[in-house]
C-alpha cells in the first residue's frame, strides 16, 4: 500500500483530495477499485473518467474537473502511470543461487547474487555481473559478459563473446551474436565469409521476443543505450542503432545501416543496407527505406488496404502511369 | 488398415465401388500406390486422375467419371481428404510420465496422464490438465494453466500466468506472454510501462513455429476458439483475435487491434494498432491496413514485382503524379 | 601464422612484396595492425587503401598501385578475403563427446566424433554422422538425420524424421519440420490437415537464426545444395528452393512454391504460395511476388521512402488515379 502523496513525491504531481488515501495496485479508468490507482493518458478514454470507481486518478490539470474521487495532478499521466505502475508491481525477487539442473562451466565467473534457472547453460569463461537473472532454458555460450541487473526471461541464446550492459531485459528466443550474412560468390558457389566481430548491447535496452541481433563482420553490431527493441526485429551484422531509439515488432534492418538516436521506427519498417540515418527520424510502420535519410523528420512510404476490386483497377492504372503521361504530353502540344 | 465403407461413413460420402477394399495411408494422385487413397480437391491435378494408381480417391460427383479404380464421391474433397488422413495417421502416443532430465516444480499440479519431455521445465504453480503433453526443451513459467489435450511440441516458452485452452497445438520457438511493448517517454529517455495484463488461447487453437504473442499492459490478450496462427506471427499487446479466424505466415498484429471472427488473413499482413477489423473480413497476402475495417469483404493494398527497369519509371511517374494533375488541370482550363 | 607464399596459393593470388612475410589475422583497411591482412573489395573503401598500416593487402591489379605495404593481387578480393579469413580463423574445435547434462536415446545412432552440448536432447533412431556438433539446447526430434561435419549452434529444433545434408551450419532459434499450415475449411470450423511430408535440406546450407522450414504436407519441403538462408525467414510447407540460391533476412515464401537456381532474393521479399520462379531471378529488397516469374533477370516492386506529409499527398493521388485517366480521356475526345 502507498499513499497518494507518496506516488505523487515519485512522479512529481499534485495530490487533489486527500494524500493519506491508499492504494495497492493499478487498473483502468472502467474496471479499477476503490483501492486503486487509474490514469487518463489519451483524450480518447475521457468518457470513463466521470464514472471511474478508481479510488484516484493520475490526470492532467484540464481533466481534473471531471475526476470524481481523488487526483494526482501531473504534467505527463502516462509517463506517471508508468513509474507509479512500476512501484506499485516491483519485479519479482528470483531466488540467488544456481538451480540444480542447470549447466555451469567451472571456468565461468558468477557473482554470488546471480541468479541462473532450470536447464540453463552457461558456457566457458563467461562473466556474470550483480544480480544478473539467467532464465530457465537460456544459452550463454563462451565469453559472454553480461552486466549487473540485467536479465535473460527464458531460452535466451547468447553466442560467443557477445556483450550486454547493465539494466538490460531480454525476453524469451532472442538470439544475438549468431553469424552475419556474409558471403561471396566464388564462381557460382557462394563460401562463407567468416564473421569475427561481436555484439555490443548498451545499458538499459530491452529487447523483444524472438528477435535477432547478427554479429558483426570484422567490426561489432552496435545497440545503444536506452535504445528499446519489440519483437521478431532481424538487425543485420555492423548495424549501428544510437541511443533511446526504439523500432517496433516485426521491422528489419540489413547490414552496415547507422542508425540515429531518438529515432522512432514503426512496425514491419525495412531499411536496406549500408544506409545512414540521422537522429531523430521517424518512420511509420511498414516503411520501406532505400536510401539514407540525412533530416530528422517523419518518413512513409507504402500503401493502404482498400477493397480489393478498387485496388485490382487501381494497379492496372498504375501500371499504365508511362502512356497516361505521354497521353498528356499530346494534348498539351496540340493545346500550345 | 481401413475399408472405404469406414472412411465414406466418417467423411460422409458415398463409395462407387467395393466398399469393403482397404487402404492404410494417404497419398497424391501422381504417386499413391494400390493401398492409398488419394483425393482430387484442385481442378490443377484433374490431368493425373486418369491414370492414378491409388486404390480410391476422394472426389466430388462431377469428377467421378474419371476415377479409374474406386472412389468415394463427397461434396468437399478436401475437407474429406483432411478427416480421412487424420484417421490413417492418428498422432503418435507419447509416453506417459515425466522425463528424468525435465524440472518440474513441486508445487506444480500434473495430471497423471501427462507427459513432459526431456529438459523441460515446469514453474512454480502451474496446471497441467489431461494428456497433455510438453515436449523437450519446453519452459512452462509460474502459474500458467494448460486445458486437456493440448500439445506444446518442442523448445516452447510460456510466460507467467498465461492460460492455454483444450486441445491446442503449439509448435517449436514459439513464446507466448512476454511483456508488450509499452514504453514511455520522460524527457527523451524511455520507460518501462510495466505489463500486467496475461495472455488467454481458446480452445483447438494452433499456432506456428516462432510465432510470438504478447501479454496486455492492464487487460488481457485474447486468442479466440478456433483461431490457427501460422509461423513467425508477431501479436501485440491487448489484441483481441475473434473465433475461427486464420492468419497466415509473418503476419504482424499491433497493439489493441481487435479482429473479428472468421476473418482470412493472408501472410505478411500488417495490422496497425488500435483498429477495430469487422467479422468475416479476408486480407490477401501483403496488405497493410492502417485503419479500421467497419463491414466483411475482400482488401488489398501494395505492388507486385515487375522488372526492375520499369519499376524505376513507375516510382518515378508515381512521385510526378501531382505535377500530372497539374497538368491536366491546366488543360482542362484551357479547354472549358 | 601464415606466409604470403601460403595465402596466395590458397586464394590463387600473385605476391606482390615478400612472400615470406606473415600475418596472423584479418582487418579492415582502417584499423588493421601490421601483423594483419587487409583486403580492398569495394572502392568505396579505396580512400583508406593508401594508409593502411596492414601488413598486406588483398587488391585487384588495378588498386595494385596505392597498396602501401605487401599486396596480394587477385580477380576478387572479396572472395580471396573470404578464403583468407577462414584459414586465419578456423573454426573452434568442439570437445568430442557428449555433455553429461545431454539427454541422448539410448537407440539413437552416434558416430563417436560427434559433439552433443549441454542440456541437448537427440530422440529415438536419430542419425548423427562424423563431425556432427550439436550446440547446447537443442532439441533433434524422432528419426531426424543428420550428415557429416553439419553444425547445429544451439537450440536449434528439428522436428521428426527431418534429413540434413553434409556441412550445414544451423543458427540459434532454428526450426525445421514443424507442421505446415494446412487447413480444411469444414462448415466453418477449420480442421488440421496431416502433414505428412518432410523436410531435405542439401549439404552446404547455412540456415541463419529464428528461420523456420515447415514440412511438407504430402511429399518433402526441399532445400538444394548450397542454399544460404539469413534469418528469421519463412519457408512454407512444399517449397522447393534449387541449389546455389540465397535469401536474406525477414523474407517469407508461401507453400509450394518453387525457386530455381542460383536466384538472389533480398531482405524481406514476399512469394505467394504455389508459383514458379524460374532460374537466376534477382527479386530487390521488400518485393512482392504474386505471379510465376518464367525469366531471369531482375524484379521489383513496392514504394520507398519519402517525406510523411508528401507521402499522404500522393496517396490521395494514387487513389483518384481512376478519375484521372478519364479526365484525360475527355480532354481527349475535346482535342480530336
Amino acid at each position: 500500500m502507498w499513499t497518494l502523496a507518496q506516488i505523487a513525491d515519485l512522479v512529481g504531481g499534485v495530490v487533489k483530495g486527500d494524500d493519506t488515501f491508499q492504494v495497492d495496485s493499478v487498473g483502468t479508468l472502467q474496471d479499477a477499485k476503490t483501492n486503486q490507482l487509474s490514469f487518463l493518458a489519451n483524450t480518447k478514454y475521457k468518457k470513463y473518467l466521470a464514472a471511474t470507481r478508481a479510488g484516484a486518478v493520475l490526470v492532467s490539470e484540464q481533466s481534473l474537473a471531471d475526476v470524481p474521487n481523488h487526483a494526482i495532478v501531473v504534467a505527463d499521466p502516462y509517463v506517471a502511470y508508468a513509474k507509479a505502475a512500476s512501484l506499485l508491481n516491483p519485479v519479482k525477487q528470483h531466488q540467488t543461487g544456481i538451480h540444480a539442473s542447470a549447466s555451469v562451466s567451472p571456468d565461468s565467473h558468477v557473482h554470488s547474487s546471480v541468479s541462473i534457472g532450470a536447464q540453463a547453460v552457461i558456457g566457458s569463461a563467461v562473466e556474470l555481473a550483480e544480480n544478473v537473472i539467467i532464465g530457465p532454458g537460456c544459452v550463454v555460450q563462451s565469453g559472454v559478459k553480461i552486466g549487473s541487473d540485467t536479465r535473460l526471461t527464458a531460452n535466451v541464446t547468447l553466442c560467443d563473446s557477445v556483450q550486454i550492459g547493465k539494466r538490460v531485459l531480454i525476453h524469451p528466443g532472442v538470439v544475438i551474436g549468431a553469424d552475419g550474412f556474409g558471403i561471396a560468390n566464388d564462381q557460382g558457389k557462394w563460401i562463407k565469409v567468416p564473421q569475427l566481430g561481436s555484439v555490443r548491447v548498451g545499458n538499459d535496452v530491452e529487447i523483444g521476443a524472438n528477435t535477432t541481433i547478427d554479429r558483426g563482420a570484422l567490426e561489432d553490431t552496435v545497440i545503444g543505450n536506452g535504445v528499446k527493441l519489440d519483437n521478431q526485429i532481424q538487425i543485420g551484422h555492423n548495424v549501428i542503432i544510437g541511443e533511446n531509439t526504439v523500432i517496433a515488432g516485426s521491422a528489419g534492418v540489413a547490414g552496415s545501416t547507422r542508425i540515429g538516436k531518438n529515432c522512432v521506427i514503426g512496425g514491419a519498417v525495412i531499411l536496406a543496407g549500408h544506409l545512414e540515418i540521422a537522429d531523430g527520424v521517424h518512420l511509420t510502420g511498414g516503411t520501406a527505406v532505400s536510401k539514407s535519410i540525412t533530416e530528422s523528420g517523419a518518413y512513409s512510404s507504402g500503401m493502404t488496404a482498400e477493397p480489393s476490386q478498387q485496388w485490382r483497377r487501381n494497379i492496372v492504372r498504375y501500371r499504365q502511369l508511362d502512356k497516361l503521361v505521354d497521353r498528356v504530353k499530346q494534348l498539351e502540344s496540340k493545346n500550345k
